[in-house]
C-alpha cells in the first residue's frame, strides 16, 4: 500500500504535484533564530508550543480523549464542537519543529499524545470526542455545525507533518484510517453531502500528495464539487455563510465566513493545479482579486463582520468592529501561497508579507503567551483585560489573552510560526526565487542535482538593505529572483556592489555565481501617507501610515493621560519622522463639547477647542503590548462639528 | 378587590400617578383619517390588524394555544421563544383600534382569541405554550432567552388596553392571575431573579396604575433594582446584553441589545414617576441624553450592531449595517415620551417625532402588509425579496417583508399605529400641548371640569402651517402650547393673524380663548445640508438633507440604470429644489475603475471618469416602495482614488 513517496523526506505543507515553483521545505530553508521572524520562530517554538499544550491539558480538550477511553463522555466532555480539532493543529506545530529543533522533548510530545487519540479512535476509523456515543448526538447528524470532518481535515494536515517530517508511524496509520473512513462514508455513494466548515479539502487534497493515495484527492474534489448548491440547511445568515450557496466554479468573490471561505479556496487551488485544471485556478484568481480590491483592510484582514465571521459585501470595511480574525490572516497566506507557486505573481507574495507582519505578528504578544481572536482597526475602549490563567471569551479587550473559549488561533499561529520558514522562497529547474526578507540559509538542487547554497542577511523590516550571499554554486549560469515589494519606489539591486534601479515585482538576475558573490537589495524604507479608497465609508477624510510593510497605528498611550485616540486629528501635511521603531507625526488634540444632538446644519460654524501635538505612531504589530489603550489606524484629517 | 380605578374609561396606554403633563387618551384626542398619521392609522387599522392575525394563525402562533389545550405540545409547537408575546401586541393593537372604530368584528377577534387563550392557563396562572409540559423544559429554567416573563409583559399591556377601552373580561382576568403568579413566583422570597428580555416591568407599572393593585408595581421595582447584579449567565456578548452588568442607578448610558435597554429605561421612568424618586428620573434624563448625543442614528435609530441588536460603543455608529430595528423605534417613542410627560422638555418630544417619521413610517410599506425589521442607512445590494406569502428571515433585502421568523415588528407597530393619537397632546390643569402635528379633534378638561376643544388642521409634513382652531372654550383664561420643532428656525405663531417669530421649544399663548379663535403656526419648510460628528467615522466627508421633520435618502432608481447609490457624489454647493415629495440635487456620477489594491500614496492622482448629474431624493420613511434597490442618506462629497 504506502508508495514510495512515504519515505521521503519533505518537510513543507503544501507540496504541489504541478506547479510553476517549487516550495522549499524546513530541510532547504532554515531561518536563523535572529531578525524579525527567526525571533519569533524562536519564541513560538520556545513559549507557544508549550503554552498551547498547557491549555489543552488545562481546558480539558486533550483529556477528552482519555474520557472517550474511559466512557466518561458526554459527562464530562469540554469545549466546542472543534476542540478536537485544536490537539491536530497543535501536533502539526510540533512536527514542523521537530524537523528545526532535534529535541527528545518535541518526539515525547507527539508520541506521547498520538497515544492517546489512537486510543480513542473506533475500529472503523471514526475519530471524534462529541458525537456517536450513548447521549451523544448520532455520527454525522448535524454537518452544519457538528465540525466532524472539520476536524479531520487538520488530523490530516497534522499526518502530512508528520509524515513528511518522521515518516510512517501510529499518527500516520491513524490518519490513513481516517481518511479511509471519510471516502467510505462520504464518497460517491455515501452521504450526498459536505461539512459545515471546509477544512477536510485542504487535509484530504495534501494527504493524497503525501501518500500518493489518489482516492483521498478524488474524495476532496467530490466535496468541492458538492459545495455551494444548497446541501447544508439554511440559517439565519444565509447559506453563503458556509459557501454553500453559489458552486465555487460559478462565483466571483469570497463571502461567507472568512475562514471558511479561505480554507475552501486553498483546496480548490490544490485541486486545480494536480488537475491542471487552469480554468478553475482562473476562477480562484479572480475571486482573489475581487476579495482584495473590495474586501480586504489595509492590514491585509479579511472579514468585517463580528456577527457572523464573515465578509461584508463589496467596500463594507468599518474599522471600530473590523473582525479580521487571526485565523483568517493564517488563512489568507495558505491561500495566497498556493496561488504564488501556482501563477508565480508577484501580487500573491505581496499579499502574504502585508498579511504576515500585519494580521499574523500582530495577532501574538511578545512573549507568546497571548493572543487576539480579531484584529480590529479601532479599538475605542480599553476593555476589561483576562489574567493569564483565565480563559477568555474571544479576547475582546485591547489586551491578547492567554486562551479563549473557541482557541482556534493559537494553535493555528502555533503551526504557522513553526512552518514560517517554507513560506518564503521557492525554487524551479533554473533558479531560486526569494519572496520574503528574513534570515535565512537556503539550498537547494537546481536542474534535478546541482546545488545551490545561499545566506540571506537583513535587519528587515527596521532596515530596508538586504544582502544574499552565494556560499555555494555550480558553474553553470542559474537564475536568482527576488520580490520588490509593490510599496518600495526607488528600489535598488547590485551584485558585488553595481546598484541598479528596479521596478516592484520580481527582479531577476541570470548568470554563472560564485561562492562569495554579494547580492545587495536596497528598499527605501521612507514612511508613506496612505488614502484609501472613498467607498469605504470609514476611512474618508481619514489616511493611514505605512512604513515599509507594515502599517502604524497611534494608541491612547502616546497621547496625555485620559486623553481618546479619537481625540487626534492629523495635520495632513505632516512630517513622518521616524524615532526607532516609532513614527511622529504632527496634528491637533481636541477637547470634548458637551454631549449634544450630533447632526448640525451643514453651515454651522462649530469649533471644539484644540492644540497642536506631536504623537508616536507603534507598529500596528505592536499596539496593545503596554497595557490598556484605545487605538486606532486610520487617522482623521478634517473635521466637522 | 378591584379599586374604583377599574371602572374608569381610561384608553391610553400609559397613565402615570404624578407627572407634570397629563397624556390625553384616545377620547381626548381622535386622529382624523386624513394627513400624513391619520391615512397610516387607517391603513393600520383595515390592512395591517387583519393581515397579522392572519399570519399568527398561518404561522401557527396563535394555534399552538389550541394545541396546549389538545395536548399535541411539543411535538406541534411552531415559533421562537416570544410567539406567544405576538398574540398579546396584536390584541393590545385590537383593543386599542375598538375604542376608535366600534367595530362588532373588532370586538369578535378580541374575544375569541381571548376564549383560546384562557383555555390554554395553567390553574395557578402560568400561561406559556414553549415550557412546563412534558418533553417541555420546566417553567423558568431559562430565563436568560425563555422569554415567558416578557411574554407575560406584552399579555399585561394588553390587558391595560383591555381595561381602559372595555372594562373587566375574561382577558384582564386572565392578566389577574398571571400577575399574581408572578408576584408569588419572583417576590421577595421568590426566585431571585430577572428575565433576560425587560418587558414585565413595563407591564406590571401599567398593570397597576390600571388596576390600583400595589403590589404589581413592588414587583417591577423589584424586578429593576435587581437587575445589573450578574445574576444571569454570561454570554459571549457579555451581560450588558440583557442590561445585567451594571444596576440601572449607576449605569450612565444605555448599551446591550436596544430593545432590552430601552424597554427597561422606559419602565424606570414609570417606577421614578410614580413613586417621585427625582434622583432616578434624573438617572435615565442623562443615559437618555448621552445614548442621543453618542449612539443614535441621524433618523433617531437606535441599536448599530447586527450580532447582537444592541448599541455600538460611542460613535460606533456604521451605515452600512446599521440596525435600528423598528421595535427600537417604538420602545425609543415609549421612552421619551414617558420622559417628556415627567420632565415637559421639548428635546423628548423632538426625538420622537423624528423616530416616528424615519423609523416607525419607515418600517411599513405604503399598504401596511410589508415590514422592515432593522431600518438600515445605507442598503449597499438590493438583495432577494420573499413573496408576500412567504416567511422572510429578517426582511433582509431592500423590500419589506410580509412576516419574519422573529416577526416582533409587525404587532409592535400595529399597536403603535392604533394608539398614535395618544402620543399627539397632553393636559395640565392650566392647559393643553400639542406635542405632534397631525389632523386631530382635541378635548380636555382643565382645572377639573372646564372643557376645551380644539381641531388642529395641517398637511404637515408636506406643508409647514398648521392651523389650529379653538371649537369650545370656557371664559378663564389658559394656555395652548405648541412645540416649535429643533429645526424649524424663523417659525412663527399667531392667534388670528398676527405672526410673531418664535424659538424652537414651547411656544405657550395664555388668553381666555374664543370659540373660533385660530392659531396659526408656520414652520418655514426649506430642506437642509447636515453634516455629522466626525467621530462617526462612516458620515466623514459626506452631508445628509433633511426637509421637515424627515430625512432623505438617493436610492438606484433615481439614477440611470446599472448605477449605483455609491457611484453618487453630492456637490457640497448643490442647491436643494422641492419638487413634489422629492428633493432634487447635484452632483456627479463616478465611473467604475478595474479592481485594484484600493489603498494608494496619498500623493497619488487617481480620477474616476465622472460627469454631473442631478438626482431626486426620496423621503427614507418611502424608500424601497418601487422595487428592490441600493439607498443610502449619507451622501459623500469628496473623492479619494
Amino acid at each position: 500500500m504506502p508508495s514510495t513517496a512515504l519515505t521521503q523526506h519533505d518537510p513543507r505543507p503544501v507540496s504541489p504535484l504541478h506547479t510553476l515553483l517549487r516550495p522549499l521545505g524546513l530541510s532547504e530553508v532554515q531561518l536563523r533564530p535572529t531578525g524579525f521572524w527567526g525571533q519569533r520562530a524562536r519564541v513560538n517554538a520556545e513559549n507557544t508550543l508549550p503554552h498551547c499544550l498547557g491549555w489543552l491539558e488545562r481546558a480539558g480538550w486533550l483529556p477528552n480523549f482519555d474520557r472517550a477511553v474511559a466512557g466518561t463522555l458526554p459527562q464530562e466532555r469540554t469545549g466546542r464542537e472543534f476542540a478536537d480539532s485544536e490537539i491536530y493543529k497543535l501536533i502539526e506545530a510540533y512536527c514542523w519543529e521537530s524537523e528545526t529543533n532535534l529535541s527528545q522533548h518535541l518526539e515525547q510530545v507527539i508520541t506521547s499524545v498520538t497515544e492517546r487519540l489512537v486510543a480513542a479512535q473506533d475500529d472503523d476509523g471514526y475519530l471524534n470526542t462529541n458525537f456517536g456515543r450513548p447521549e451523544q448526538q448520532p455520527r454525522y447528524s448535524d454537518l452544519e455545525w457538528g465540525h466532524e470532518l472539520y476536524n479531520y481535515g487538520h488530523l490530516l494536515q497534522a499526518a502530512v507533518a508528520r509524515l513528511r517530517t518522521h515518516g510512517e508511524d501510529e499518527f500516520v496509520a491513524m490518519a490513513r484510517r481516517v481518511a479511509d473512513h471519510v471516502c467510505e462514508t462520504f464518497g460517491p455513494n455515501g452521504i450526498q453531502s459536505v461539512c459545515g466548515h471546509p477544512e477536510i479539502e485542504l487535509g484530504l487534497m495534501e494527504f493524497s500528495r503525501a501518500t500518493g493515495v489518489t482516492k483521498y484527492r478524488n474524495q476532496a474534489s467530490l466535496f468541492i464539487e458538492r459545495r455551494g448548491r444548497g446541501t447544508l440547511k439554511d440559517i439565519e445568515w444565509g447559506r453563503s455563510y458556509y459557501q454553500d450557496d453559489i458552486p465555487v466554479r460559478d462565483a466571483t468573490v469570497f463571502r461567507g465566513h472568512a475562514v471558511r471561505a479561505l480554507y475552501l479556496a486553498a483546496a480548490v487551488v490544490d485541486l486545480a493545479v494536480d488537475t491542471e485544471d487552469r480554468h478553475l485556478l482562473g476562477i480562484i484568481e479572480t475571486q482573489w482579486e475581487n476579495t482584495v480590491a473590495k474586501r480586504t483592510y489595509i492590514t491585509g484582514g479579511m472579514g468585517s463582520h463580528h456577527q457572523d465571521e464573515a465578509f461584508g459585501d463589496d467596500y463594507v470595511l468599518p474599522n471600530d468592529r473590523a473582525y479580521c480574525e487571526s485565523c483568517a490572516g493564517v488563512a489568507s497566506v495558505m491561500l495566497s501561497w498556493r496561488l504564488l507557486l501556482a501563477t508565480g505573481k508577484a501580487r500573491y507574495a505581496d499579499l502574504i508579507e502585508r498579511t504576515l507582519f500585519n494580521i499574523v505578528a500582530t495577532s501574538t504578544s511578545d512573549d507568546g503567551q497571548s493572543f487576539f481572536y480579531s484584529n480590529t482597526l479601532h479599538r475605542k475602549t480599553p476593555g476589561v483585560a483576562t489574567g493569564p490563567l483565565e480563559q477568555s471569551k474571544r479576547a475582546d479587550s485591547s489586551q491578547r489573552a492567554a486562551w479563549f473559549d473557541v482557541a482556534c488561533c493559537p494553535n493555528n499561529i502555533a503551526r504557522t510560526f513553526a512552518s514560517l520558514a517554507t513560506y518564503l522562497a521557492t525554487a524551479h529547474d533554473d533558479g531560486i526565487q526569494i519572496h520574503q526578507f528574513a534570515n535565512t540559509d537556503i539550498n537547494a538542487d537546481l536542474r534535478g542535482d546541482e546545488r545551490v547554497r545561499l545566506t540571506v542577511n537583513t535587519r528587515y523590516p527596521h532596515d530596508g538593505n538586504i544582502a544574499i550571499v552565494i556560499t555555494e554554486s555550480g558553474t553553470e549560469p542559474w537564475s536568482l529572483s527576488v520580490r520588490i515589494p509593490d510599496w518600495a519606489e526607488g528600489a535598488t539591486v547590485g551584485v558585488n556592489s553595481e546598484q541598479e534601479e528596479v521596478q516592484a515585482g520580481y527582479f531577476t538576475i541570470t548568470r554563472a555565481f560564485t561562492a562569495g558573490d554579494v547580492i545587495h537589495i536596497r528598499l527605501p524604507l521612507i514612511p508613506r501617507l496612505i488614502r484609501g479608497h472613498d467607498r469605504v465609508d470609514a476611512i474618508r477624510g481619514a489616511l493611514a501610515v505605512e512604513y515599509g510593510p507594515r502599517v502604524y497605528c497611534i494608541e491612547s498611550a502616546a497621547l496625555p493621560p485620559e486623553h481618546h485616540v479619537d481625540d487626534f486629528i492629523l495635520n495632513p501635511r505632516t512630517q513622518l519622522d521616524v524615532e526607532g521603531d516609532r513614527i511622529i507625526v504632527k496634528g491637533w488634540l481636541e477637547e470634548n463639547l458637551a454631549p449634544s444632538w450630533p447632526y448640525k446644519a451643514a453651515a454651522t460654524e462649530l469649533s471644539r477647542p484644540r492644540r497642536p501635538i506631536t504623537a508616536a505612531l507603534t507598529p500596528y504589530h505592536h499596539w496593545g503590548n503596554q497595557g490598556p489603550v484605545t487605538m486606532r489606524i486610520w487617522l482623521r484629517t478634517i473635521n466637522n462639528p
